[in-house]
């Protein structure tokens, strides 16, 4: 369907304007931006949850949910502690940054140091469309299977962080990390990754410490 | 992003033609089309190869494997004994019936009497492009969380059967089926479900004999 390109290419390079806005606009705030993308059930709102549940105090944080429908997830991370927006897409695939940008116009970003954004569970399309965070993070998950990266090689290459997520259920799932690693580290050279296990905490203190640092790291960055 | 939906709709109602023309071929030769859809990892592949080892004998099976990169997908198929046909969608999210009719044209359907669809990895974009197979197939997991029918309730709206796979895993995992059946029977009343592992073989007789009675019952009406 070649007729579609240059349409496409029009929305892209409008949502690359926006997404600009979008960053200009956090960084006046001195936000943090974490863009989580994965496949549906990997865990995105469970490590959200932990995140706030373990940072509530030291750190300031807001969440926008993006879902096709629903306000589920948007509840959780409200229950959980954090002031959360919900972006029902009406069926498409992927936040954008005009997307974005309605959600950042419902939240007072001075009193923010973190903005965790949580992407529509998908791994292809939400991996073409900027949102002007700052970071792009990858949540994978054991029961996924080992050969996701070399499936969806747009989506691992593109992201500045990797989550591997249910490494409970490893015992359980032939799943061959070396393998995986591998094709990861083909796309993604030196990636920063995080095994962890949302269900018994384990290897969460890591992801907690890196992010909270990426933060404050920005934090000075724009206060100097 | 309002300017996209007339592109949007000519698009679908091209993609609705060929679909059309794609299932005249496959009745033509009385060949039951079924499209499989899931997330990534939900078991789609092995799901696909268990048919094949089962079914091989009793029935004349090929596949059509899409994905946006590799041909590990219908590597697998081929291995397990189905004549395979991939499809790389190019970054591309979905199938559509296009990229069917291309594969159609590799396959000499007069030998067949099932051809099995494994469309893209991703809950969203497919449901919108009818292929033009016989039936729409959802393979759910376990690990994905039981609030999926209610986070994507297109693709649970638009199938006619509905399998559960990896229920080897739920003592191990929070998945209440209850709620995941409940959000299910308000999309798709009374959708024929398969609960199955495909690591166990557990379940797996129901689907074969369902799928098996579904391209007996084709063949022997095209043949009237």
């Amino acid at each position: 369907m070649k007729q579609r390109m240059p349409v496409v290419e029009n929305i892209l390079s409008a949502n690359d304007r926006l997404a600009e806005e979008n960053r200009l606009r956090l960084d006046g705030a001195a936000v943090y931006g974490v863009n989580l993308m994965a496949s549906p059930g990997a865990g995105k709102t469970s490590l959200i949850e932990h995140t706030i549940r373990n940072l509530s105090g030291q750190i300031s944080l807001a969440v926008v949910d993006g879902d096709i429908a629903t306000s589920i997830d948007a509840d959780r991370a409200a229950a959980a502690g954090a002031e959360a927006v919900q972006i029902n897409t009406g069926g498409e695939c992927h936040l954008d940054a005009v997307m974005l940008q309605g959600a950042l116009n419902q939240l007072d970003l001075t009193r923010y140091d973190l903005l965790l954004v949580e992407n529509v569970g998908n791994l292809v399309c939400p991996a073409s469309f900027k949102l002007g965070t700052h970071q792009n993070v990858l949540i994978a998950s054991i029961p996924e299977g080992d050969d996701k990266p070399y499936k969806y090689p747009t989506m691992y290459r593109g992201v500045d962080a990797l989550v591997i997520n249910k490494i409970d259920l490893l015992p359980y799932i032939d799943f061959d990390m070396e393998y995986f690693q591998r094709g990861v580290e083909v796309l993604n050279p030196g990636l920063t990754t995080f095994p962890i296990s949302c269900r018994t905490g384990e290897g969460l203190d890591s992801w907690l410490h890196w992010l909270q640092g990426q933060a404050a790291k920005n934090k000075s960055a724009q206060n100097t």
